[in-house]
Order: structure tokens, then C-alpha cells, then sequence
């Protein structure tokens, strides 16, 4: 079996005893039963997937996984091509949103290029290039099947790797100009829907480069005709190797029974092919936000993810998962350091 | 002047010279404009509360008031009366949700006694109370329009000793058995609607006990003839002390131009109150949450405040406020240390 096989193999069903346990508890401390909401909805999800009524999850990281995109040759993105090699520099030199938000939730941030189209040396760079970007999927497929299976195997090794050091929680970044093009063309091939429906403004395109984006989406989906009943295919010829590794590490990080926290757009968009992949990947995951792109909303909902955070963000790089490990700290720690209706003499709800 | 009316007049306009320079900087920061969303908006607001474009907010607190409801005899809560003095020395000994979450988020807890119906002696208890509970609102007014005016300037004097000791951020919280139904009957009074439209589970009761919730604060507004256009008699008639103080304690903040964070319903009812007795005070809140409570949101939009979470909560003591520090802390952090596109020599967007 490959590498990507045996952690398909692996990815088991939640632990039903511990969410149980959890649930029961919940009722037990000194506050109306419910009335935390989405935190206790975490605290219990958290429990199935590690198997822990209370799992230690403060060593915990962002993976940026940064690639570049063939299909910029179309003029989708507002910005040129060159920032995603520039704004892996700022990445590295601590000045991007990530790199502060990381910093005041105590994250730690990996960058890995997996296929950025500029030659970049630097020890805070995991360097597992593929290639220097794929091929512009207006045109042909963005690449092979065997080079999206290898990015989705960069994104497990990290996953394995990060985990056997000690990380319990991990959480998904990216940065490529050009990839909410990718993005959009991975959820309306899944969805079968036209590109319109799920293309948006990515950095800050006007209505008619919208339209365009659409446009060219449609053609890439045309010229390439991938089978959504074949994720690797449609992951090949419309994704992107960041997405690719994204989802690998998604699926690395459920195989080893740790949760995933998913960002933005383009994360969910690689969250996507996990589920395709592993139907049950999602119960690993928990959606940190919905962000301003148009069809987020839509795609966690298909998931059935809930995100935590609606703070209209749209900067992808990890910053709606690093923002959100707060929240998901804090439910943990309502289990772990709430006293309950009995040790602290609080009467219950009358009958 | 008395303390109150001194405090009404130092509430001045936002910083607007600050609102216009952070709202220039962010545009310089590496991200596409506008991108972070509303961590961009508070960042803003604070700078326009504190004059600074980066105030440092990491001491912090949150304000628990406690007091006690006459209404509660006419059958209005899940739970019964003494689990307010209960909760409270849940409190003190740590063991309540705000504690758990006040030490996550770096916060600390102050618990104010203004009108708990037993006697509370604990170093920890800040005593304050002006009496023993309210009376019971559906058979006469609350309190007089002199105790609100009371439990007002307590609130004004606890925000004046904290930001005094060197807190730059307070948040709201409160603990009163039968309180949402003070709050409910404050916002039925202010916005002239029926009961039944702003009154909800509080706690967690069923359908047939919101119904008579709501009867019995109709009951309330129809004996006492809250008139709208004077906030201190609506206050005293259909209030709580708790609340009061609360309304208080925004006061207080804003006139020592601090941000005020509020927490659900309650924390709203109060904030409502502030914002009748000084139209500008909002300018100086932050809205944690949207709580899970029938009218909160309805609450909020009429002061024109976008919650910063939407986590279903319905805890009150000051939780969902507590749990929206991480975020306010990262939006100065944001202007505070990230790149611009000049110094990390990041391209700018097409034109």
C-alpha cells in the first residue's frame, strides 16, 4: 500500500464512549445545561476525535503551504504572481498577518513550498517543491495525477512529522496567488455547479474580473472534463499543489486522531477533496471561520462544518484557524476546570 | 454635579484624527485591503475610544455584578433564587465558567455585591450592596429612581478604581437569578414592543414558562408605566441593580475613554440603559457576542453594534466577553507588528 493508502486505511470513526462521557459531564457543570453553545459542541468533538476528555492541545501549529499557479496567466488575481515568493520572504522574516496572529495564540508556523515558481532558500522553508507551479489549467491539466498524488504525500510526511514531535493540534495555511481560482474550479466540478456560483472576489478582484474568473474557470472545466467520482482526477486537473498538500495534511492529521482546524476558502476547498477521498474526514475537522468569499458559506455547510468565527475575514495564510485556537482551547479547559452542581453546592434547575 | 451627571458630560466624541490614520495604515499593511475584516474594524474603534493608534490592552478585567430579583416570586426562572449567592461563591472559589475562561484569556475577575438577597462576607466580594434584592416588579416598581441612581454610581466608581490600578480593557458580566426577565422588560419598555417579542428562555425554561414570563412583565410595564423618555424611571421601575450597575460601569469607562466589552442579553439590557442616558456611549462598546437569547440580536442592531462572536452562548456572567479578548488583543496586534508592503518589499495590486 502507498503512503496515501495506509492513512486513508487509517482514518477511523470517531470514539462514541468518550463523546458520551463528555456530553454527560456537560450536564454536570455549574451552568444551564447548553448554554456554552458551540464551545461545548467543540469540547465534545474534540473528546471523540483524540479519544481524551480533555486533551492537551496547547503545542499546536499552522502549516502555510505555498504554491504557485499556472492559470495567473489568465488574469485572475489582482496581484502579480511574484507575491507568492514575496509574501513567503515576509513569512519567514515574521511580518505577515500570520506570523502576528500565530504569535498571540502561541502557534508555531511551518512554511512549506511545495511548488512556488521561484527558486527559495531558506531554513525556515520546508522544502518539498514538486515543481515550480502548475500548468495553467485553461489550457490542459494543472498537472499529473501522480504529482497531485505526491503533494497530497508532502501534506501526510508533515502531518506524521509535526505530530511525532510533539504538536496535538494542527491547522491549515496557505499562499499562492491565483488560488481561489483553483479553488473554485475543485468546488464546482464536486458540486456540478457553474463556476458562477462558487467564484468570488479572492484578494479584491471588481465584479467584471469576477466574471471573467468564471469564465475561465468554465474553460478550465471544459478543456479538462474531470470526474468527480474520481477525486485524484479532478485534484489533478483543476487543483493546486498547495490544495493537494492541504488535503494531505488534513487527512495525516485525522489518521493520527488529532484535530485539524480548517481555514478559509481555499482550506475548505482542500478540505473538500479529503472528504471526497475519506467521507468521515470531517469529523476531524473543525472549520475555524467563514470567511467574505462568496461561496464558503456553501461549501462548509456541504461538509457539515459549523465555523466558529464570522469576522468577514478573507486573507487566507492560516489567520481565521490561528484565531480561532482560543475558542477551541477554551472549550476544552470548561471541561477540565468547571466545577460541577455538586462539588460546588449550586442547586440545579427546578423540575 | 453629582457623580452621574459629571460622568454623562466626560463622554466626548471618538479620536476621528486616530479613526483616519489607522484606517490609512491598514491599507499599507501586507494583506489585501480590507482583507482582516472586522479585527480591521475594532482596531479602528479603539483607536478612536483610546486616542491611541496602538493601545495596549493586555491588563484587563471583567466586572461581575450580582443583585437579586423581587420577580422572581411570580415564577420567571428555571432556577431558584439562592443560586445567585451560590454562583457567587462559585466565583470566589474559581470554579464557575467566567473563571475558567477569565484565566485562559489573561482577564481578571471582579465580583461586586450591589444587591444580593443574603449575606455575603468574602475578601473577594467587593460590597457594595444598596439593598437586598428588588422588589417585585409586577406588583410595583423595582427599586426608587435614588437606589437606581445608586447602583449607577457604584458601577461608575468600580470602573474608575480599575482603570485608576491600570486596566485599559473592562468587560460586563453579571449574576442575578430572574435577570433576564429585567432585561427583557428594560427592552420592551425602551423600544415600545410587546413583551412576547423580546422575551426569551433565559436559563433554559419551555415554551409555556416564556409565555408566562412574558405575561408577567407586561404585567410589570403595565402597572408601573415606565415612561421611555426618562431612562433612570424606566431603570428604576423594571430594572435590576445589577444592572444598573452595569450601566454604570460603561458609563464610567467610556468617560475615562476606555473600550468596554459587552456580554449577551443582560450586558446589552444595561448597555441599552447607557445608551438612553448618553446617546454616544456605544461608541465605546464592543459586542462580544450574539448570544443564543430571543432578542439579543434585535438589541444590538438597535445600537448599532455588530457582535464580535456568534458562538449560541446564553451563559451571561461575562463568558462570551471574556472569550472576545483574544480577538480585540489581535486587532491592535495587527497594526502593532505586521509588514507593510514597503518595508517587506511585497508588490501591491494590480491596477
Amino acid at each position: 500500500m502507498s503512503l496515501l493508502e495506509r492513512t486513508i486505511a487509517n482514518i477511523k470513526e470517531l470514539d462514541q464512549k468518550v463523546i458520551e462521557e463528555i456530553k454527560a459531564y456537560q450536564k454536570r457543570l455549574t451552568k444551564p445545561p447548553g448554554s456554552l453553545g458551540v464551545l461545548e459542541e467543540i469540547s465534545i468533538r474534540l473528546g471523540g476525535i483524540t479519544g481524551q476528555k480533555c486533551p492537551d492541545l496547547r503545542k499546536k501549529a499552522v502549516v502555510v503551504m505555498a504554491a504557485d499557479h499556472g492559470v495567473v496567466a489568465e488574469g485572475v488575481s489582482a496581484f502579480p504572481a511574484e507575491v507568492t515568493r514575496q509574501m513567503v520572504d515576509n513569512f519567514v522574516h515574521g511580518g505577515a498577518a500570520i506570523n502576528v496572529l500565530s504569535r498571540h495564540t502561541g502557534a508555531d508556523v511551518f512554511i512549506v513550498d511545495v511548488g512556488v515558481a521561484a527558486s527559495l532558500e531558506h531554513p525556515r522553508v520546508l522544502s518539498h517543491k514538486i515543481r515550480p507551479g502548475t500548468d495553467n489549467m485553461a489550457q490542459g491539466p494543472a498537472m499529473t495525477r501522480s504529482e497531485a498524488v505526491e503533494a497530497l504525500e508532502v501534506g501526510i510526511r508533515v502531518a506524521d512529522d509535526l505530530l511525532g514531535k510533539g504538536y496535538r493540534m494542527l491547522a491549515t495555511g496557505e499562499m499562492g496567488i491565483g488560488n481561489t481560482t483553483a479553488s473554485s474550479a475543485l468546488v464546482a466540478a464536486f458540486l456540478g455547479v457553474p463556476a458562477v456560483e462558487v467564484t468570488g472576489r479572492g484578494t479584491g478582484i471588481n465584479a467584471a474580473a469576477v466574471e471573467h474568473k468564471a469564465e475561465v474557470i468554465d474553460r478550465a472545466l471544459a478543456v479538462n472534463r474531470p470526474d468527480p467520482n474520481d477525486p485524484l482526477d479532478v485534484l489533478a486537473k483543476v487543483g493546486g499543489l498547495e490544495i493537494a498538500a492541504l488535503a494531505g495534511l488534513i487527512l495525516g492529521t485525522a489518521a493520527k486522531r488529532a484535530p485539524i482546524v480548517i481555514d478559509g476558502f481555499i482550506s475548505s476547498a482542500a478540505a473538500l477533496v479529503s472528504s471526497k477521498l475519506v467521507p468521515r474526514s470531517p469529523d476531524y475537522m473543525i472549520a475555524s471561520h467563514c470567511s467574505a468569499e462568496t461561496a464558503h458559506r456553501k461549501l462548509l455547510q456541504y461538509m457539515g462544518l459549523k465555523p466558529v468565527l464570522e469576522l468577514e475575514m478573507r486573507l487566507g495564510e492560516g489567520t481565521g484557524a490561528v484565531l480561532a485556537f482560543p475558542i477551541i482551547e477554551a472549550a476544552v479547559k470548561i471541561v477540565e476546570e468547571m466545577a460541577t452542581f455538586e462539588s460546588a453546592g449550586v442547586a440545579g434547575a427546578n423540575d
